[in-house]
């Protein structure tokens, strides 16, 4: 192949086969051109994008414990949760807090926005922060079960150690608040 | 529904219908139980897992830039790919870090492992560190196409303010870069 320029080739699609649509994810395969002409397939899942916040309450973080079924183990993290169809990404975060915790929250701030796998999927993740929440009543989906915690830095650190918070966002939010005790900003 | 207890209901399968196996991704609908009794779906991405490396040279993170086709457009991260089957993640991490960029890790610690998107895919991508690296040839799959950059923090931010660096791995190794700074500690 020749030197590489400073300019990155795009993968123009040249056929894309709809294999899967459900009520979460889209699955299709596109066949796409590369820089010498021949071609390659990209496997590519389309989500609708997802809503999370991170909650601190009296110090603590608002965290909810629920089964995985792609990981075949319960798993603690943040709230988090699909877009509805147009919904605005704050509100979602709001909402989900709501229903897995109960909490309410009276103000949220978007701390980052990131894909969780851009090397097969679209899933754009917004994550919230917020230190300004009531409790109140949890408002599960009829297919949820979730046990809801709060849980101190220390006990943070000790879940990441067992392996019961080990997703992206979860981490993320983990680190955002060391960072905001050690410099007082949150990014 | 009755009072939640304090145990997780785990969700057991009735059916798992199997849609794709492609090169990279499996997707399969599982059929599970609901505590009630009810039946519900769960979408399921099977992904073979991924190695990435946070590789600091000369104060500087080393990073690629490279087009996202989930996503139509380039995007900036630290190097990363899939694992090739039985491979260790270690190694993974080190032959991605040489093959995209060039760089030859002598010594990588693991800083996190994490699933990407728990809801819907049970992809773990594994994050070494490294700050000891030496320069060295490029050796790209011949699908890949990528410009290898070697930026300061204060770039690092102004490309996650210019949503360039918008994945949750890279924002992950911006974090833990900004904790070392903060704290001397990684984590």
């Amino acid at each position: 192949m020749e030197k590489r320029s400073e300019k990155i080739w795009h993968e123009p699609t040249l056929a894309t086969e709809h294999i899967f649509k459900g009520k979460i994810i889209e699955l299709q395969v596109d066949t796409i051109e590369l820089p010498d002409g021949r071609t390659a397939t990209r496997e590519i899942v389309r989500h609708p994008g997802a809503a999370a916040v991170i909650a601190l309450h009296e110090g603590k973080l608002i965290v909810v414990e629920q089964y995985r079924k792609p990981l075949g183990k319960t798993q603690i993290e943040i709230p988090a949760g699909k877009l509805d169809p147009n919904e605005e990404p704050q509100l979602a975060a709001v909402r989900e807090l709501a229903e897995e915790t109960g909490y309410v929250a009276h103000f949220v701030q978007l701390l980052q926005k990131f894909y969780t796998s851009p090397g097969f999927a679209d899933e754009l993740l917004y994550v919230y922060f917020t230190d300004q929440v009531t409790a109140g009543e949890q408002h599960l989906d009829e297919d949820e079960d979730v046990i809801v915690r709060l849980i101190t830095l220390e006990e943070a650190d000790r879940y990441i150690a067992s392996g019961q918070i080990s997703d992206a966002k979860t981490l993320l939010a983990v680190y955002a608040w060391k960072l905001l005790q050690a410099t007082g900003k949150l990014q």
